[in-house]
């Protein structure tokens, strides 16, 4: 069985991320999509919130599974046996970080996780988590920039950052 | 089954393709190495050669096919039956040029074929056939660089370029 | 009536802020120059002070206006009446960041604000406001990168950041 | 009144092109679209099939004027009252190029033309007339990369290149 | 005699590092790395702590000098007689970053000092402090990343960032 | 003694070539501008005219040596003695070609030539030896861009690529 880790922020979870997961399926058996807890990192949403977007996002998708994890990458892969880290770029600069992250990444796994390069989809390139957040923090509609089953859940009680 | 063509000039093949193939096969079940015929394109190696080094690299690995292709791409992968494209990234430079392929490769295809990243290994950047090729014309012993199956198949009786 | 948006943090306006509405009055019939007012953003001039040192470069050209905006730039556009927004590239990443915001601004537009870039004036491509600022910490002469009428108005009585 | 060059080889000419062309109608009085003859560089379609392309786009439209031109141009921004060359930025390498040529028309115009860059629509960066030419090579459907008007442009009689 | 100052903020001293530093002095006659204090930026090691990990990295070898300083590093060279500032540089993001700062340099300094990079060892690009901060976060072994003698400095009785 | 190679085309020598140069021997005891041979490209001027265009505006310095070589640069190396390859950076796209270069030549020496990168005066990035020749093919004076001394140098009885 192929398993890949899709680590990440997904603060919150955007229709860029979907699409990376969707094609990333044709190629993998599971796609675990790990939300990272970074506590130097303040976040618009909770951990537990991002876990529930993603959730909700492929619910019913047996292959994709979702967990939040505050070690290593290299760890979560060897406890779940994943051999792949998949992770999407959408320009130079993310081309940049994911090669000094896949470089460390494979020094740390010994050379026993391979990290999967998937594309930003044509015309998707600025779909940012970041720009979804400043949106929200107009009060504007993001429905065009993140998934459907995701909206509901981005309404917050207290959405003072 | 999850097929990769792996298209390329391979004017010769070299240790970071190979790597490329190793890893790719981790992923898939086979990899369709495609030598490309560009007739506006001078090489060092014909066509023929090409695809002997590589058969010669992979020889005995049922999972890696080699051909020589002189059409779309896109083409060839309905013909074999292959949902992905795989391809090395060393620089930005690659990057940018790999980002306008799968495109363009995806409208040609109509979604049907995804690019799939694999990144040059730690310390292998510069290892380009154009290198090669260089050394190869001051007459340099090029085993740092090119699998050891292939270097017997360097030696031309007719070297000039 | 041609109106451009010249959005920026301009903390403080330099001579590279100050080259490029010179040359964009060229081309717009009004140029507004935006100070953006990020609450998450700890900045060395307060918002007012930005406003008052972009008003004392231009005074008296009718043609370039400032205010200070902390809403969505499009939303700005639309009440000017600006088609276009104006920005200035230095580097790479700088026209990286710009193709994302421009295709951001042109779906929140829905197509009705066209992003125009001018380039650094060569030999003033490191002339940033961060610059600036850290001369200005250490004490530091700082008109060969400020405009003459805003060096009166880098000094502050409370310049602790 | 502001005048623009759109200097380039539209070797073919791409919908990429007519979008440039299209919103710099915004922006300039008049656009006079450039196709430049280089003696060293083998072109698809001759300098008057690549005139009459871009006539027949914008046919109609007077604020459009095509020529052909073999000298700087700086010198036909002269000749024609221009004050801007107009150029449009894909990839970070098209940036790079831009910001050259941009500082050599400064110094070679005594600071008289300005360089205006737009951005390609998202998901038309890779729309390059280097693919257009593959695809015709290849006898493939270009219709989805080149104006309507264009195609019947593009049958030649004698198509080797 | 020339010297170079090597500024950063090296934390922690890498194997990185190192190697830049030991390359260096077949270039100069002394290398004095230069621990920069920045009162903004939080930093897991103390400036002595740093200065305490590069003492103890070329211990003995006097052509090497440590200093701490929070001042313009032009005003450094001037006081030590130093003619260059020596920077290394492992991607595309860093080299933009020292054209700018080298730019500054330059103007600062009235053409005195001369900025000069060497690249990253191959293999070693992703080398970076961050990445060994991350790993002591973790309680992971670093030892693949830092110098042999600075390993044992890396203990702190307070760890807590 | 600190003996650098400056490889290049230098075809023709320009004023960035000579600022390479000059601020080069602030560094290295000697710095040999080494005049490439490749039979594949066609230059504008010939090797020895190249070679006479860097001999004239060096004229009088013993510091300075030119060469003509057409083997590969670290042979070169050996022979003379020469720690160092001297490059110089104008843009990204320099500096990954820089990289690269640089990793080869660190394996063909056997790590015992070190590159030395300095990057472009401010504002001469788009001093390229290219557009010289265009210049040149124009009939256009160059002044602004060519050394003095190889002014006189650059007309040629048969100028015709």
């Amino acid at each position: 069985m192929k398993t890949a880790l899709f680590p990440g922020s997904f603060d919150p979870y955007t229709k860029g991320h979907e699409s990376v997961v969707r094609r990333a399926l044709s190629l993998f058996d599971k796609v675990i999509v790990v939300v990272g807890l970074n506590p130097d990192k303040r976040t618009l949403f909770s951990a537990e919130e991002r876990r529930r977007q993603i959730a909700a996002c492929h619910a019913g998708d047996k292959r994709v599974e979702v967990c939040v994890w505050d070690g290593l990458t290299v760890d979560l892969a060897r406890e779940k046996g994943a051999g792949f880290i998949l992770r999407s770029v959408r320009s130079v600069a993310d081309y940049e970080y994911e090669r000094n992250m896949a470089q460390v990444n494979d020094v740390l796994s010994h050379h026993t996780v391979e990290t999967v390069l998937l594309l930003a989809e044509p015309g998707q390139e600025a779909l940012q988590s970041s720009v979804v957040r400043e949106l929200l923090s107009h009060g504007q509609d993001v429905s065009a920039f993140v998934p459907q089953a995701v909206l509901p859940l981005l309404v917050k009680s207290d959405q003072s950052k």
